[in-house]
């Protein structure tokens, strides 16, 4: 058996694309950059680079540390590193700041080159399909022909699923964590009060508070605030906090009472102070507008039918964000189309957050897979 | 078979106390109003009054209309009139605007008597034991000694429960619909976020707003299109919306893009235009703070012991925001206190709010029940 650890200290890179890109909403951008992070060694054979998309909230920064004092590490850290799952030993993994991010990439805070100010409402929506596209085109420059797998959770499990349809010849395998192969409409619906809470917050200026030296907080506090609520799952929220109260006994006041209401207006509150809104609200609508099956007549068996990857599905028990039910759609359109695709239903009680977090039987799922994964390409 | 019809022409009515009342919260009112409206006859023995319970939003209008071109009835129109469910041809009829209330009640938007001005921030907190005492006083007013039933849906069946532990020898029957024993973590976790829309908007000013001439309407939208989602079921919004684009197209933009936005934003406006924020977030503390085990050590077998009514407890399929699960503590705790209780679990899609809706099972059900109270009132 062999013992994982951390990555160590790792770095950030950044690509310059000089190419105009036309995105799906028929915007140009004539130039972007795009951060990015790599971690382990690109094999002679260029055959062993892991592509892992983040989601909503998420970036570039994968696993590691910038410094030595550095109090967090990566967002999938214990998923990522030598002897882990994505074992860098073995792989080459790519993690990038996605386009419309504000962790670096090029996105509504950047700078517009044509007026010399932040972007802030010029800024064109991304849709998933665009992402693919510039996560290739970074492929390209780092001279990867195929990626071994395409691994996303959430909004990443999507970036996965849309690779397979877009790229069916690069990429190999796909793992389509805690994902769906669209939004409901009371996913659209929670995503809508999200941004109406950001768009009417006063500091919004229609998304221009870049000039105005203000910053949306109380929206993006807001949005935060649900979005959490709809991570966790109702039993475990009720396991960790339950009716517990701050001070013994009811204060019949607003200020904190229970201690479910400090928890989430923590998050609201650190989460507003270094993510951008605008990057929220282009996220959120990259969510709504993702159903690769719309241009098949809604048949996903028929969106799926050119690809060539295989597929490992992952879905929590106790996720009501994206359910277990919305993973069955995928993999049994997969099995309709005559695909190789293996499933895993984890059992845990953190919800939609399960994806992120350290559980025994979720890891060796995505051991076991990644091991044949790895076994294939040294083969 | 008897014909239903609708009630007809209501009036609302207003009953004045002098004595003044101290609330859960040490708080003491002097004086107060609430304005109440009654359908049908108390019979001479008073026996067969009825005492209807509203919830978050509600209000005494249960049913019938104000003027011939009313468009909209009262809440409960599908309910209650002569030959429905809750008969006014058999029982009298009682519907109240809580104290804290925004519909003619003494609430926050009340003129305080002390300053000249709009309670606001000074109004206290109510809690749903409060609600029950000055609906006591109420019926002493009406001398009505014993209710023959204390009905109510959501926040309503909490005062119907809490009727039946307070004053277990004024009323017969307690029908307790859509309800729960006391909030879970994730529930009390909604309503804060709506709280803290609320709390937060510029307008708001502290409560106080009344006097700077601004209404946080952005904070009482939000907080409704969230309390809209939960009051649907996930299928229900599918069934109704699904993922129906308003244009047919994607426009990437942040207009109404899926119907689903539409429908919730529009809620959203109507309810900012009519309803008092204040109110709204003393309506939410008081299910926050709902709990009759609390001074039982959390044993809500304990908390019925004394109880003398007999118990209808509904509930529905597809509610989440109250689900059949909490509604069945409820009835597992009746029992296990060897109370008489009936339990009808309702097959609907309409989430939390079917008990508001027209449904025959449910229909057929309260129907039974009340029929089964009409005979014994009039044996």
């Amino acid at each position: 058996m062999t013992t994982s650890r951390s990555i160590g200290l790792v770095t950030a890179q950044k690509a310059v694309f000089d190419t105009p890109i036309t995105l799906s909403s028929g915007v140009t951008l004539p130039r972007y950059e795009l951060v990015y992070e790599t971690y382990g060694t690109l094999n002679a054979a260029r055959s062993n680079a892991i592509l892992v998309c983040h989601a909503l909230s998420g970036n570039h920064h994968l696993a590691g540390r910038y410094r030595e004092d550095d109090k967090n590490p990566g967002w999938w850290d214990n998923m990522i590193g030598p002897g882990k799952p994505i074992d860098t030993d073995r792989f080459f993994v790519v993690g990038v700041n996605n386009l419309g991010g504000c962790h670096g990439s090029t996105g509504p805070s950047s700078i517009d080159p044509d007026t010399g100010q932040p972007y802030g409402s010029r800024f064109p929506l991304v849709l998933v399909r665009d992402w693919v596209e510039t996560q290739a085109r970074l492929a390209d420059l780092l001279g990867i022909d195929c990626f071994a797998a395409v691994i996303g959770g959430s909004l990443g499990g999507m970036q996965a699923l849309r690779w397979t349809i877009t790229y069916p010849e690069r990429v190999r395998h796909a793992l389509v964590i805690a994902s769906a192969p669209k939004l409901t409409a009371q996913n659209i619906a929670f995503n809508d009060v999200a941004r109406q809470a950001i768009l009417t917050d006063p500091d919004f200026y229609g998304g221009d508070y870049y000039q105005h030296g203000t910053v949306p907080r109380r929206g993006l506090r807001l949005a935060r605030m649900l979005g959490h609520i709809t991570y966790l799952s109702d039993d475990g929220m009720g396991e960790k906090f339950g009716r517990l109260l701050r001070s013994g006994e009811y204060k019949y006041g607003f200020d904190v009472e229970f201690e479910i209401e400090s928890y989430l207006r923590y998050q609201g509150d650190k989460f507003s102070d270094y993510f951008d809104a605008n990057t929220y609200l282009l996220m959120t609508k990259a969510l709504d507008y993702f159903d690769p099956a719309r241009h098949y007549d809604g048949d996903l068996v028929r969106a799926l039918a050119a690809t060539r990857a295989g597929f490992l599905v992952v879905s929590f028990t106790s996720d009501w964000r994206f359910s277990p039910a919305r993973s069955r759609e995928i993999v049994k359109a997969l099995l309709d189309a005559r695909k190789r695709v293996s499933y895993a239903e984890i059992e845990s009680k953190h919800g939609h957050d399960a994806f992120l977090m350290e559980d025994e039987a979720y890891q060796a799922v995505m051991r076991a897979y990644l091991s044949n994964i790895a076994n294939e390409v040294h083969a």
